[in-house]
């Protein structure tokens, strides 16, 4: 008899959460309990056929549950991943305020999967979106060939904003289609002003028709939250306390599906060959890497999709041990929702 | 007495180039001629106020002419550049037909101007547009550090593919505009497909909505012909034929404007203040680089413009004499008609 909950079941992530649990051949939870601010409680939503009533976030929500989802923001994961521990459950939590904590570990279950069976505070964390969805190649290069260094670009999509960036993403072509601008200076921002949209954006700057090379909150040196999330996650995921890496992290304007461009150095000796050996073995990955019939990953392609996609395969031509390839991966699924659940899985297994 | 002639002069590129000269307070050509292929003779277009008749392309058009500016396919400059120079004309060519020519200078002026009076073949060379859109950046920061190492990712505007490249991401986003795709593998392919745009596109892949890891053709080892042009032309600018280069090369859903994320790392010591410095030296280059009032460059605020914008300069955390930015440059001017004309100003001056 174990029971799951999901912390945040109405939000965009929660709601991926339940399309995978209705996706599972099967499930080991004989009860999965729903969770959400007052504001949502009440409201029925439909898991694996039966219809669940979601409860108000409360220290009583937790009795009785054995692994509590958390898919909320920082300050509230803050609050209350502790409660759930409290009430006896473990608590595998999406935000980002835990994750550098020594005390808990930063799992990825393709990677360091053991690590989730130490947990000095009963939490568990889940990696940020952006690292995420580069992790399952590096890990399992890493395996192969000891990484030792790491130069990424992100191209992220709007949805790591959550709903209100995905609104305002489709607002703003909307906007701007049919307007024939992106010819002059400042035509763009004009087209989106007149269709009424405020200037005030998740994005700090128009997303349509362009790219934004700021994400997250600003940091020492010019550094985004974004860019030393994907460097200090990376290091603690892979167990490589002094992995070099920059990463520069900009967002475009895609709905959902993060894409990186990584320029990886190693150890050992790597080719091109050697690496799609590595990339076929591993169940997580997808390899879309012929570029000679125009076969390469692109964000629209693995929307929805759980695995990562890698492709564009190459041996560095100036660099030693390194390679440069292109990753998409759903940010939504193996970003947030399907990392999650699957720490739920490990832990169940255990 | 100095002629001045653009071949192409009724292309996307052509029609900047004319724009340009437009724009000059003074220019130092006593006549300027314009030459497009037969289909296009006859046109009048205006220039400074005159109206000039475009010319057939004919070895006679050459006759007189002390400079022809090439915005022509890369077979036409092959084959007509020769003959421009043996009519008694300097050739500045902005096709990648003589680029890597060692017999060819290929020239950014305020890199390396006193390379473009060395020319065997009569002939200057202008670098690709992607290569253009950093060089400025570069070539500044490699006069103060040395450079030694370069690792960057692309963020390639559709004008890159033409004409053709513009009106098919337009029509892209009409397509998909207030759809709600985005969501679902394939969805934005299905909207673009039921607005009966062809499957084929200059871009491999859909755009909108989109990146795509692939732009120009494919080479060795996985390599596309961008991603090489990169390589090879900035060491041959920077007159540094060691330089270790890395580039991936991807095309977004932007009308005009390259970007560039760029990890440089250099002989001596660097810090943000001394490359802030540098770029503020430098009259090509506008710096916008306030991350704390969200001021960063992005593709819609430089489009138009003649300078490389340059923003979010870091110091690596863990490369020694390292930085990372972001540059902007407008692919259709700095990247193309303007670097063109700037050259071939530089050769009337000597």
């Amino acid at each position: 008899m174990t029971t799951l909950a999901i912390v945040g079941a109405t939000g965009a992530v929660g709601s991926v959460m339940i399309d995978i649990i209705d996706a599972r051949e099967s499930v080991p939870w004989s009860e999965i309990r729903l969770i959400a601010s007052p504001r949502s409680a009440g409201r029925r939503l439909r898991v694996r056929g039966e219809e669940i009533e979601v409860v108000a976030l409360s220290p009583e929500a937790f009795d009785g549950v054995d692994i509590a989802m958390f898919d909320v923001p920082d300050a509230v994961s803050a609050e209350w991943a502790p409660v759930a521990v409290s009430r006896g459950a473990i608590a595998v939590d999406n935000s980002g305020a835990f994750r550098m904590d020594p005390e808990v570990p930063l799992v990825v279950p393709e990677v360091n999967a053991e690590q989730a069976h130490t947990r000095p505070k009963g939490i568990v964390s889940n990696p940020n979106c952006t690292t995420l969805s580069m992790m399952a190649a590096l890990g399992a290069l890493h395996r192969a060939f000891g990484l030792r260094e790491l130069v990424v670009a992100s191209y992220q999509a709007a949805s790591g904003a959550g709903q209100e960036g995905i609104d305002r993403l489709q607002a703003e072509i909307s906007a701007v289609a049919g307007k024939g601008v992106g010819h002059r200076r400042g035509d763009v921002a004009e087209a989106i002003a007149a269709a009424g949209l405020p200037v005030d954006s998740p994005f700090n700057a128009p997303l349509a028709m362009n790219v934004v090379p700021f994400a997250g909150s600003l940091r020492d040196g010019g550094w985004t939250s974004e860019e030393l999330k994907v460097r200090n996650e990376s290091r603690k995921i892979l167990g490589l306390p002094d992995l070099r890496v920059s990463a520069t992290c900009v967002r475009v304007p895609v709905v959902t599906t993060h894409s990186i461009a990584v320029h990886a150095t190693f150890a050992n000796d790597v080719d091109v060959a050697g690496a799609h050996q590595v990339f076929a073995a591993q169940p997580s990955i997808v390899l879309v890497d012929d570029p000679e019939s125009k076969r390469f990953p692109t964000p629209i392609d693995v929307v929805g999709e759980d695995p990562t996609y890698v492709g564009r395969v190459r041996q560095a031509l100036d660099f030693p041990n390194t390679l440069d390839f292109f990753v998409c991966g759903d940010n939504l699924r193996k970003g947030a929702a399907l990392n999650t659940y699957e720490i739920a899985e490990e832990l169940v297994r255990a």
